[in-house]
């Protein structure tokens, strides 16, 4: 990526709305739109934004050469105040999917090229006006489907993680300096801090950082929500009860075993929390072809389920019910699967260390979303005592190696090690914690995050 | 509707993307905004939106009483100078759907209510920003999907319809003054214009008018596409075909019959002609369920379809390729429908009177393309020489019934009738032409009209 071009993206979701928008951002963003943008239908009066004062807004027509592309407000931001620093001009115009394309196509022939996935918040970033987990707030906050999403991502956004990590870079530089002064008064054989109050200082630093990893678990369940599987045996309700979650005919539903093939996905939030709901081909040897490709992509869903809903037929045989039961023990992890017997209403079974629902009985229902939501809050509550909540698996995995080094740390105390490997450690905490806030950076993580954004941002 | 209500609703696409418009009109969008934006993140700073001038942009944040909502940019309109004519605000925010949705809310507990479809640009109307054929062109511009479109629907935004119908108005205003002159001077037995010449006249604008009409079926291709539906007996290549259209595996092909049951419908553009292609479950005597009901809609769909491509599996037995043919030829208008040949590499057809394909052969899909789009434009062949194109089914019905009351005009001036009937209709006349442009409307019409709007524009 080349910071020097001039970026060009609609930055409204995909679709037909009101309004359009599209962002032009970079040196070039003044020129292009005092070649393509005219006051006037007849091409008499051009804008020209030296004489513009930004936070302006415009009304014109958009040409491709004598063409007319579309009427428009146009908006002139001047850097350093835009989102990202630089020069940027907003094009708002009909929200037409048709029309908006065009608009884009006319930048990209006059001078811009197309940006990347989160190009404009990267030069954001590049250009100082956030850092880097704000960054990582911005992308959080557009996907944040619950409140506590929406609130967590806003905190970032506001500074909570950047001052937070901030205030422990901050512990650590102190702890690096005194032994990095003795290290250099290490002839004079003096001690400027305690070995032990020194090895209690970062136990203590470990420990609340430990303290915000733990609460990760719960930060991916806020941004992601739980990918909840049903499954079982043909006919045994899983369509049905899809259906009746969603409150919706989402499924064909049918007396007929294989009548789901393809799998069905879609969210709903049960109790604040937000499922990834997927209705499963039912299990059985099938000899049609497209039902048992329908059933190997049900056990690849059971694979990559966070938990499991595996639906026996209440009104079956004992025999069956047992085998069904045997079946669920041997085949899924208790702590993350729920067996739920089913058809309560034709034979009413006594909860067999599960739950029994019908899907005629509202009650059964909401019994139901309350075990499953309760069985999620057990199996990943937050331990985590902090204010602040990890969303992120990249802060996560670069607090990990913080407490790792801090570890070592902690170890070559206790082996009395020289200052010298104590030092090299401290700073290669100090770098892990640069990572979050992008102090320290590279091509390759900046690549990494900012291409998880979607195109526009 | 009331239009001292102060309206709110997002403008943009709904989905998630950079950047989310909500767009607030009436007289209290500046009390709200007063009341829930803070250029600071401390809630000190409030803005006054009447030291403000009109056109600019504004950073800070929207606070739900203690409760930070989202970092905005907010644009100022005063009136009369907005797209409602109205005191207008813009929010501009993170483009999630949440995010969104909160902000839409809480303008909606600070005083507006929730925007009906169209209604800003209902206001637009209402304030006379545009009249009632460009209102109309704004939602036509949005939903259009083929260059043609959005050049049709830009040019009667810019007025070329309106143009167009004041020039009609106008000409049947003289004719009006002239026989109603008659009238008054009646007792004096004056001729002001030959009835011949008058006839003449009426006949030269009823044949102009009739041309304008003639450009609607074209016009409904421009704006909705074609319907074509693919069909024929099971396993006869349909969904591959589809697949092979589309250059995607949006169908799940197999060799057993009774693959496909619910039908499926994606947009594909054929030499410019915007199509639905539709890809159907096949037809045969099925004892499955499932399969039957897709069967039955099938037949829906083939009864709404514009053009029908009827598959013929070239591998069968001749004496199965001949009834299929005389299957098709019963069942189906010659004029919208066409028999292919299908797996042609299988099995070399020589052309019956329809198309030979095969999916691994391009140059006959290409082949089947053309014959496709040659087909649709023979049967829908713009017969109008007129500069515009009717796009627009009320528009359409509007002019016809000008037709109809010109029509009596001139059969009223063959009878030698009264120049009062005479009158009478070419005021009635006058009344169709100005629903058109809205100077003569009713609340039931702007309505139907503005409903058709997303919600937000």
């Amino acid at each position: 990526m080349n910071l020097s071009d001039t970026i060009s993206a609609i930055s409204t979701p995909f679709g037909e709305g009101g309004i359009s928008v599209l962002r032009l951002s970079g040196n070039k963003s003044f020129d292009i739109i005092e070649n393509i943008f005219f006051k006037d239908p007849g091409r008499k009066k051009r804008i020209n934004i030296a004489e513009t004062p930004s936070h302006t807004i415009h009304f014109g027509y958009l040409f491709d050469e004598s063409n007319l592309v579309d009427e428009v407000l146009i908006s002139v931001f001047k850097k350093p105040n835009s989102y990202t620093g630089e020069d940027t001009i907003e094009i708002s115009s009909h929200g037409g999917v048709l029309v908006t394309q065009k608009i884009l196509a006319l930048t990209l022939k006059t001078g811009a090229r197309h940006a990347e996935p989160g190009e404009f918040t990267k030069r954001a970033f590049l250009n100082k006006r956030l850092d880097l987990s704000q960054a990582e707030a911005v992308a959080d906050l557009i996907k944040a489907k619950t409140e506590s999403a929406h609130e967590s991502s806003l905190k970032q956004l506001e500074g909570s993680l950047s001052s937070y990590i901030s205030s422990v870079r901050q512990e650590i530089i102190d702890a690096t300096s005194l032994i990095e002064l003795e290290l250099d008064f290490s002839e004079e054989n003096l001690e400027f801090i305690s070995k032990d109050k020194f090895k209690k200082k970062i136990e203590t630093l470990t420990d609340k950082l430990k303290d915000i990893i733990s609460s990760y678990l719960s930060g991916k369940i806020i941004r992601e929500g739980i990918n909840l599987v049903i499954t079982g045996r043909t006919n045994s309700g899983k369509s049905s009860l899809f259906n009746q979650l969603l409150k919706s005919d989402r499924a064909i539903v049918s007396d007929i075993s294989g009548t789901t093939r393809d799998y069905l996905q879609e969210n709903i939030i049960i109790n604040g929390i937000l499922f990834n709901l997927i209705d499963t081909a039912g299990i059985r040897k099938s000899t049609n072809l497209i039902e048992t490709e329908g059933i190997k992509r049900s056990f690849q869903k059971i694979e990559e389920a966070d938990f499991i809903l595996y639906l026996i037929d209440s009104s079956s045989t004992d025999e069956l019910i047992n085998s069904e039961i045997e079946f669920f023990k041997n085949k899924f992890k208790s702590e993350k699967s729920l067996p739920v017997f089913t058809k309560n209403d034709i034979k009413d079974l006594k909860d067999k260390n599960g739950i029994t629902i019908s899907i005629f009985n509202d009650a059964s229902i909401y019994k139901l979303k309350n075990k499953i939501t309760e069985r999620i809050r057990e199996s990943t509550v937050q331990k985590s005592s902090s204010e602040i909540v990890l969303t992120n698996l990249r802060h996560k995995l670069c607090l990990e190696n913080v407490v790792t080094t801090l570890r070592q740390v902690i170890d070559s105390l206790d082996k009395k090690m020289s200052g010298e490997f104590i030092s090299v450690d401290l700073r290669s905490a100090l770098s892990y914690l640069g990572e979050i806030t992008g102090e320290v950076t590279n091509e390759e993580i900046l690549n990494n995050i900012f291409s998880k954004f979607c195109i526009g941002k």
